[in-house]
């Protein structure tokens, strides 16, 4: 087994592999925006992770992995907060299934509002609350917790790449913050 | 302020004037089905009040009441959950303001699938978590947590009133369960 | 009946009446972002009122207005509807009562995102394609469809009040085109 | 190209190809639920299809299928409401690209409520109003339109294979008619 496609995409197999089927199918995808909330339900903070693109620029993205074959959205789900969070980050995983948004990744630039380089995938996206102690984990640089307005006041999200700024986004427009 | 119309309305009216008011404006609501999940967030129970209806028949009942002028949504879900279920409920209060559905309650059978012989009321219907401790209050005479399946295989949920199953419903077929 | 009453607030009440109600109750409401949609569902113009406001400015505005009593909310919607564009419109009401949004409407600023300054309403948001013909209604002075990347290039939705610009960003976000 | 593969799959692989493919990696689906709606929105009839199932019983369905590499779910969702409806039917197809539930199909009964004994499709359902006029095609070999109480109180729904009953459960739920 290949390390760094495991590393990578969470994906069993061998780079060549992967990169055939991407030509192939479209790959599902779950995206998710690890938020902070109050006591009240209301969304105080956005988790963003500092890590290398492929292209070698250092970005911020949310949590974003492959559906493997025969794993429940939920499982994928809770897989990649462990990946990049760490065992004691205790999601909140919704009790619907229905994402907030589907995000459209195409390979060309201007099909959707999304881009992967790599692949078309069909990304279903979730707001999941951390109930735990949170830590970036392998590639991952670091991750910050950044509260809402400081989020919005700063750069950061027109910094992100492929259109997970705006993931972030309808994740704030649906959970009522912006 | 007279006691008995806090505690069945969480109105601070007398109760000649909120029949007045009723008779003039729909009244919002709030509706909480409250549920027990797994870890990964899968609904595994539905919590159901036993109370006395204003019929003098002991129903089954979501938790259900009006939301105060002043009062964010956020605030009349947390004062209701607190009032059936107690203080150490903890609901997990969505992060975002969109109901799963709208109950809209009419005086008159047959306006709509919900029915309230004292009012139109429009009612956000919210699926609620509860992490904690909960336990009947007031004039709530048992509290009981029934496994979605055992729920669906009795007749409780054709033994509720005023359409509140079909809340009940809607909430488990919006969580994937049914 | 109070002509002027009608026409601002579509309420059979004497102004006096409405006032004091909206002290004791929060009026339920329906916003519509009217919309004309591509052969493909996808949201393409938005559609904005130009009238005077309260304080006499000239503003863009959303159709927003009270629920009746004894109404439902998809009555309401299309009464509104049919106010403000005319009765040729044919809107395209949602199949699903849930709306894409709710906005807690305020006296006080600061206590949500959304102010208004003459009481407290809960309104629930929709989103509603015309597949007709509109023109304005009334104290509608004008309606103006704007591409929606013309919308968001200009400074048409920073000039909106009372959040009626937020309304209609989460509106094209839960569109999926911003 | 393998015209039966073409006709039953939408997918433009040999049927050795697609059979490869479904034990790499979950299938991007959508699965439509076709309404008819009154002026105000509200669903009336749904749609359902006759059509042979793999194991040669006649069925009723929904329209279902494959969402193919570079092809939008817009896209997706016309060519398979064309290919089952005819070129006539003019779908509505919603405004927002959420869909009212996810369907996970898997090929072991019992990991969900969803079977599909050929792959793990992952599947986005959507209601979608027809504005015109509909006929079977292909492999269709009747299309039936079904009152809402008139399908509820037969079995129907109960003989539907594979999940796809709780697919129209959840829409009717999601409609609010249920």
């Amino acid at each position: 087994m290949n390390r760094t496609a495991v590393d990578t995409e969470g994906a069993w197999f061998e780079p060549e592999r992967i990169t055939e089927l991407r030509r192939l199918l479209p790959i599902p995808y779950v995206d998710v925006v690890p938020v902070r909330t109050d006591v009240d339900g209301t969304v105080t903070d956005v988790g963003l992770l500092l890590r290398a693109s492929g292209s070698g620029r250092i970005v911020r993205t949310i949590i974003s992995g492959r559906v493997l074959v025969h794993e429940t959205l939920r499982e994928a789900i809770a897989r990649h907060v462990e990946k990049d969070l760490g065992p004691m980050a205790m999601p909140r995983i919704p009790a619907s299934p229905t994402p907030f948004t589907v995000a459209e990744y195409f390979p060309t630039p201007g099909q959707s509002l999304f881009t992967d380089p790599r692949q078309h995938a069909i990304s279903l996206a979730y707001l999941v609350p951390m109930g735990g102690e949170t830590e970036p984990q392998e590639d991952a640089l670091e991750l910050a917790w950044l509260p809402v307005q400081e989020l919005l006041d700063s750069t950061i999200l027109d910094e992100m790449e492929g259109g997970h700024d705006i993931v972030v986004r309808r994740a704030l427009a649906h959970a009522g913050v912006i």
